[in-house]
């Protein structure tokens, strides 16, 4: 810390990313990434015109892009905003909309560090004690709204209609859902854009589309509300998204019959993995995810963790009340799943 | 705007970025890109193994990457920030440190963005009458100061020594100069940086390194302000650099003569130019950038820009005082500024 430390930020505690491990040849499960590589037409932007073409400054309305995202999801340009992910996306939503924010008090470790790093008050909502996030703990609230749908680490999804209960019961405060994981099985709220004024659907290309390495998220709402975010956007990064990373965007976006596979592939893995880890004696919540968050009765969440990573795999863990116990495993390949119960046995079983 | 945008941010007026056109065939000059391709050594990330580790999250300390910097300016590793673009960095800069802001009056539009976009108290301070940044009006001053080093858009630079008479002057200060422009001339400051822990260096690879496009900026500064830097980074957007900008950014900055090769024809270029214009009558002012900023007495600004747009020229003008007879030439390639120089005299002298 220098002296020049604005006192705000002093006893700041920054996020924590998952680990991203430099030794070869881990099953890495730990951070949500797909199993399935990007697009075979993301090969497209590998050509030397494309990198000529990096001595220009990229569109800073990255219009190309917007109008893929606006017609995969049909709605207007209007009502699409893209960010450098979805990190930057809640970024400037928080600094736009962020007065008091409530968010689940078991959810993405982000949402409360936004809170410190933009200055606004915040308030964790416990969960049930099955780690269910309750719609009706969220009506008649005084601020700003954000509850990621499916839930992370628990996986556990709420239905369109409880996500319109919400929004009914807060027409004067904004409603942000991050459906970073909703592809996987979940409902989104994309059909209630019409209809609500207040809502926020944040969505990244982290997951469902294969492509963490590439920095792409994006908001979803009423064009006033986009207009705010994009506000913030030429206050803060014109130039947000690299001019790879739009082609990137463009390209991934437009091969519908690819994305929708992989996600078909991740969610039968899902299940499969799902029954295996129940045969070995493990509670497995309810996954809507393309990750399971599991506690067995037989070692600890953090001993597990431990031999699991002795045994070359990695997974994620969060040393907290009252999820110690669990650990979230993100869907790999079947190969790399089928190996993590052999381990999972010979650890547990001996 | 909406309904729930912060009060605070009602009236900000965001930064206009200069023009990305669509129509082809413009002699664009307009926003300071390099006319020169970037480095050949960027297309060894053309191949499919990179856009197959997309699906990865890239590395959030962008090791490699902060590694070939420090080794390309002889720092330690732990003097090297890295951000999506030089804007960013300098958002976190304001972050972190933004107390009140000092600021040429004349220089880069998006100081006094920055500090509406992050609540700080700021000052224009006037330059002289002929259009210099006085190092003395920077003298014992009670907040963060930021120089553009050479300035934009005149291109005049200051000394290394006069930077130095800066930093004297503000041991309790954080002195931040962007050296956007340096490589095209100017002195840069980085030999400073083990005698001054008040002093940050903010460079950019979108003006000499060719690659406007990829978005990287970079802080040099001690230790100490570069924790702080990236404690605003982790707090805000970890994985701020994709892998593709993080590939990119590694291969450029290790091709340091081809750097050399394009700084020095720029600089030949604008010799010529700056000769050509005066040739022509022009004022040009002593640039030690990738643009010359000069006026003529025979049209108005306004009106020698929409001449040279209407003859698919584009510069750029800045309607204000007291630089709206001057227009903002970026230096293109040889062909583009003879091309430039015929139409300026078909325009002024019929």
């Amino acid at each position: 810390m220098s002296r020049f430390l604005k006192e705000q930020y002093k006893d700041m505690e920054p996020y924590t990313p998952g680990e991203q491990p430099k030794v070869e040849g881990l099953i890495k499960l730990n951070t949500n990434e797909n199993p399935y590589p990007p697009s075979p037409e993301v090969n497209s932007i590998l050509d030397s015109d494309g990198i000529r073409k990096l001595v220009r400054y990229p569109d800073p309305q990255a219009a190309e892009l917007i109008s893929a995202i606006a017609e995969f999801y049909g709605v207007e340009t209007s009502q699409v905003a893209v960010g450098n992910g979805s990190d930057e996306i809640l970024a400037f939503i928080y600094m736009a909309f962020g007065r008091k924010i409530y968010y689940p008090a078991i959810s993405y470790g982000f949402y409360p560090v936004f809170a410190k790093t933009f200055m606004c008050e915040c308030e964790a909502v416990p969960l049930t004690d099955d780690l269910r996030i309750d719609p009706d703990d969220y009506k008649g609230l005084d601020g700003t709204i954000i509850i990621a749908n499916p839930n992370a680490p628990t996986g556990i999804a709420l239905s369109r209609e409880d996500i319109r209960g919400i929004l009914e019961a807060n027409k004067e405060n904004l409603v942000v859902i991050d459906e970073a994981y909703v592809d996987f099985g979940a409902e989104s709220s994309v059909p209630l854009l019409d209809e609500y004024d207040n809502l926020v659907i944040v969505q990244t290309y982290s997951k469902s589309r294969s492509l963490a390495g590439a920095r792409i998220g994006l908001a979803l709402a009423c064009e006033d509300v986009i207009t705010d975010i994009n506000k913030m956007k030429f206050s803060f990064n014109p130039y947000n998204l690299d001019r790879l990373a739009i082609m990137t965007g463009v390209a991934a976006i437009r091969d519908r019959k690819y994305f929708e596979e992989c996600c078909s592939r991740v969610i039968k893995t899902r299940e499969w993995f799902t029954a295996e880890l129940k045969r070995l004696g493990f509670e497995v919540l309810p996954s809507k995810a393309n990750f399971v968050f599991a506690k067995n009765d037989r070692m600890p969440g953090k001993e597990y963790f431990t031999k699991l990573r002795e045994n070359a795999i990695l997974v994620r863990h969060f040393d907290k009340d009252p999820i110690s116990d669990y650990v979230r495993i993100t869907i790999g390949l079947d190969e790399e799943m089928k190996k993590f119960i052999e381990v999972t046995e010979k650890i547990l079983c001996g």
